[in-house]
Formats: C-alpha cells, structure tokens, sequence
C-alpha cells in the first residue's frame, strides 16, 4: 500500500496520525507510519521543546500541524505582537461570556487553577500566533511535512515551507476548499468527512472523499474522518486516497498524555455519542457531548463566539479539564470522532499501525476471494 | 462479487435499488440487480396493480419496502379499520398545523388540489395500514424480499413472510436496532448511516457499517447510505457488507416517475445542500434543505407532530408539490442523501448498474495493483 507520498516523505505506510503527544507522534512514525503532531496548543518555545525531543527520539521523519485559520475575528490587524493582539482580542469578548463559562465549571465544582498558572489566551489559534511556530519548524530537517488545519496557508508560509524541501498541504470539507487549496499550490488536501472529531464540515467521508478525489486530480488525498481500523483504509484506498489521516484513535493508546479518566470517557462512548458544536473553539468542530455543549445551545444562554474569541473565553475550562478531569467529567472538552464507538480498550501506538495493517490486508484479501480470487 | 444473499434470491450483483417508481424496479432488476419498490405511498388495492405489473415486466425476482415504525402516535389501537383509525389519529392533528402548512403552501403560490381529488392521510405509515399491504405482497410470487423500513417488523409478519419462502429484512441506524433485528430471526439487516435519504440515524456510513458487521456476526448487512458510485460499493464489500442499498440514485434515471422540475433540483443540488428534518415525516429523515425544512425550524413555528400525524399535515403538501413541482420548487418534498453532490446527470438504470459494477472492478483493481498486484 505504498503510495507515491509515501516515497516523498521516505514513509512505509500511508498512515498519518494526528496527535497532541510528542509520545504518540514518535511511536507512530516509528512504527512505519508518520506521526503529526497537533501545535495548536504550543507557544514557539514550547514547540521547539517538543520538536527538539522528536528529533532524538524518531528514526526519520514526522509532520507538524498548525492552526491558521482563514477566517477569524481580528484577522488582518497587523503588525502587533502575539501579546499584543491578545490583548486586542481580549476587549472584544464580552463578560456576560467569561461570567457564562465561570458558572458552568463553578456548578460542576470544577476547582480553579492556582494563581500562579497564569496562561496565554490565543494559543496559536491565528496567523499572528501561528507564525513563529512556522520559523521553529523550519528549524528542524525531521520535521517533513506540515498541515495546516482551517483553510489554505498563508502565500509566505507556503513558499517558506516549500522551498525548505518540506510538504504543505492543509484539511478541508467540501470540493471547494480542496480546490482553492490546489490553486494555492499545496502538495496534498487532507479530506475529512464530518464525522470526524475536531473542526469539520457536514458532508460524510462517503461522499466526500470521491469528489475531492475527481476534483482534485493528481494533487494526493489523505482521508480523514471515521478511520479506526484497517478495513476503512481500505475503504479510503479502493475510493482512490493516496492514505489515511487519523486522529481520534490515538486519544485511548497507552503512550497518550490524556488524564485516565478522560481516557476511560472515551472508551465508554459510542458513536451516536458526539455532536458538531461550536462551544470551545468558536468553529464547528466534533466532540462528545455533555454539559458545556448542551449549555451553549439553550435558547436562553449566550451563543458561541467566533473564533479566537470563544477559545479565549474556554481556554480556562480546557486547561481546569486536564487538571481535574474527574470533576470536569462532565464538561470537559473531548474533541473526537463518531469512530469513539470503535474505541474500546487502551493498545500501545504501534500495535494500532500493525492492526490498521493487518485489517487493511484482510479487506483486501475479502474483496480478492468475492471476486474469485485465492 | 457475488454474495450468499445473491444466491438466495438467485440474482447476479448485490445491487438493491430502492424506488417508489415499478419501472425503474423492473429495470434494475431486469439489469442483474434487485429492484425494491417503496410501498408506503399505495393502498393495498394500488400496491395490488403495482405489484401485477411488475410480475409482467420482471424477469426474475424483486422486493417490496413497507413502512412498519416500531413507534408511532396511535399504535396498539386495535380493531379499526384503516379509514377508523385515520379519522380517530386526525382528531389528535392541531389546527394549528394545518393552517401552519397551509400557510407555506400558499405563500409560495402551490396550488390546491382539484376539489375531487380527496386522498386517504395514513398510507401505510401504520401497522393497521400496512397490514393489508403484507397480505398483498405474498400473492405475487416474485416478490421474493421484503423489507421494513422504521424498525423490526411484528412477528406475525416476519413468520408469515418467512413460511412463504420470502426472505424479510429491515433497515436500522444502529447497532442497538441491528441486534433487535437479529434477535427477531430476520434473514438479513440493511444498514444506513447518517448521510442517507430518507429516515436516518446520526452515524456515518464509514463508522456504522463495521460495528453492525461485527454486531450481528453471520447475518447479511446491506450496506446503506451515500452509495452512488462503484468506489462506494467496493468500500462496501471491502468491510464486509454483503450488497449495497442505495435510493437517492434512482431518482434522477430516465425511468424515474419524478416530474422533470423536481428531477432538475436533485441535479443541481451539492451535497451540502441536504439536512436531516423531522419536518415531512414526524421522524428525522434526510432531505434537500429549503423553504418548508426551514420554516418547521424556526422558534416561534409549530413543532413538528410526531409519525404518522406530521404526514397527515404534510402529506398535502407531497402531493401539490408532485403535481404542481415548479410552483412547489422552494418547499416540495426532496428525500434524498448526500450523494445528491455527485448526481449530475441523467442515466438509465441498466446503465446505472452497469456503472456500478465497473467502477467497484477498477477500484478493486486499483487496491490490488496498490498491494502489488497486477
């Protein structure tokens, strides 16, 4: 199943995983795979750290995913600094918003964080933030792909990346993104069907992954959304995706930095147990539900701000979640895809590539025996 | 890709066409496939002519979908006649409904019928209306499947079906239902995710398929919801689907019984452009989103009534869109599934399995030639 970027990258499988953990991309792409780690949550000094850690512990190669999206509040005010811009941004949100939040965590008797943990609000979640992360990948030679994950890059990043001999492709849900991506000059699309967990559109892998497919000609695609085990790779490769993007399934492997009771969250969910909300980034995104989705949807609650600004007024809750994931049990953030219902035991990293291997060849050799074959 | 199910109703390709229109039926069936005729818009006595014509026109065997819910406002009132029972459930139908779609209707300038035309509300969307049609179906010997479409059907129809040598199935969104199904002693499942027409879970295609697969072990799951394409049937087959469900398809064949306009708006119609409603049937169903889908989702509109009794405010509506369709553009009845998107021309249904069948052939040689093989 060796495809043609697979011989671009010096990869063995087209197996890309997605994840927060430094642990987990390295395990993956030492497995034969290419781990991707999310920055999104990183500053530029905490992403050198971690990529400096990647480079010692990864035979070849890995990939970095960033946030730049094209559409956000604040977009366009050039020239500050990420401190800055913050503190621009940080006007914009309303109290009503900061006070809402408070008294969902304070009426689940989710402590504060201590004092002293005082935290950066933005996070990477715009091209202001986003862009030192660029300089600190470029620093890094095993660093050999990046992915951007809402809307083309920026024209400099794409050059910048591009001419360092790195590929740079970007996610998108629907022909029409896939296609500005491919006018913008990107090496790859990742396609991902809605029920896939994190930002997504609404149309389902199914459907979607053939037409960016036809779209998009020779330009790869990587399919993403709903993949867990190796007869969806199959599925992808028979529709024509030249590999499999994951992400949700590397959330319950052993090496994850995900708090055990997080863990156990997801692996007692099924699939009809996520929903598409735009209560913690500010964009629709898919995650389980549970007391925070449900409060931001009530009629008589405020609604969802655009992004960065609902990051900025949840950002306090996701880092109270990780602290005290049993109180935050039940509104914590917990981005997955509706393949959470596949989850169900904790495995190592490497045993999951061997398996979507392993299952990959069996639905080959299915489809071989229905038609005739050994 | 023959299966064991396509040797128990002795046809060539696994291919189950789904359609309210006899000839597209009789074509599919007639190309090597199994045409399904929809039975949920006739009386018995209309099914009774249906059926008559497709003993004439199919060479082989065909099948019959009725609409037996599990649930329904009304059930288990027994002793009445089809017509008792519909006037007792129309007391239970506000006013304020009525006027609510009368009211849409006439702003958008949809004619009312002819006054001669009164037509019956229920039409089988009860056990009490589809009895009589289950009576009908075992007179015609070549209607060889039948299959049920919201939920298991009760028991003395399973039996009674069974005993006649009929092979009798039912669709279900979810592993819950599947095992239900199993435990029931039906001969096989149809299985539909969220991206489908029609009434539909929550669960995508790519997730659903391979749990219920697992789920119900030895018993055959067709595999429904965003198939169009041979790409999708070899996905399919690949995680071990034993045949593909589709519909949406066959609304845009040149034997479809869809009046031109209607036809015209499937053609035009992306794959965003569908939501799931509850707005027709009373049930969450997928269709194309417009003026009367939005309308039923506004706060301060009447809520949808539950099955049957939405339809018996809706079905009005059906049919003035169906006579009158370029009146009836921005609020006519479109159930269709995701793959609308990739619907964009008008074929014959022979050669829609034709298709089918060679675009499953190169994707399975496009998985073989990836593993090495010729």
């Amino acid at each position: 199943m060796r495809t043609e970027i697979c011989e671009r990258l010096g990869i063995e499988f087209p197996i890309f995983a997605f994840t927060h953990c430094r642990d987990v991309a390295a395990a993956v792409s030492n497995a034969g795979g290419l781990g991707v780690l999310g920055a999104v949550g990183f500053t530029a000094e905490q992403l050198e750290v971690e990529l400096a850690w990647l480079d010692e512990h990864v035979q070849g190669v890995y990939g970095v995913d960033l946030v730049i999206p094209s559409k956000y509040e604040g977009k366009g005010i050039d020239g500050l600094s990420p401190e800055e811009l913050e503190a621009k941004l940080a006007e914009l949100v309303p109290q009503e918003h900061r006070d809402f939040a408070e008294k969902i965590l304070a009426d689940h008797g989710v402590p504060k964080l201590p004092e002293d943990e005082h935290h950066n609000q933005l996070l990477g979640w715009t091209a202001t933030t986003a862009g030192p992360q660029v300089e600190v990948i470029l620093r890094h030679p095993k660093a050999k792909l990046v992915a951007n994950a809402l809307g083309t890059p920026p024209e400099d990043v794409i050059k910048q990346v591009q001419d360092s001999g790195r590929l740079i492709g970007a996610l998108c849900g629907s022909v029409k993104h896939a296609l500005n991506h491919k006018r913008a000059g990107l090496d790859f699309v990742v396609c991902q069907g809605t029920e896939g967990g994190g930002h997504c559109g609404e149309v389902s892998s199914m459907v979607l992954w053939p037409q960016v497919i036809d779209a998009v000609g020779d330009l790869p695609v990587l399919a993403a959304g709903g993949i867990g085990n190796g007869r969806q790779v199959a599925a992808a490769m028979a529709m024509g995706a030249a590999g499999a993007w994951t992400g949700s399934v590397w959330l319950t492997v052993e090496e994850a930095n995900v708090p055990p009771a997080q863990m156990q969250t997801y692996i007692d969910a099924t699939s009809h147990d996520t929903v598409r909300s735009r209560a913690w980034t500010g964009k629709p995104a898919r995650m389980l539900r549970n007391d925070w989705t449900a409060a931001w949807e009530q009629a008589d609650t405020p609604d969802p701000l655009p992004m960065p600004l609902q990051m900025m007024v949840a950002l306090d809750g996701v880092k109270r979640g990780h602290r005290y994931p049993e109180a935050a049990k039940d509104v914590n953030f917990n981005p997955v895809g509706q393949i959470v219902g596949m989850m169900n035991r904790v495995e190592r990293s490497a045993d999951v590539v061997n398996r979507l291997i392993q299952e990959y060849v069996e639905a080959c050799e299915r489809l071989n025996k229905l038609n005739g074959g050994a």
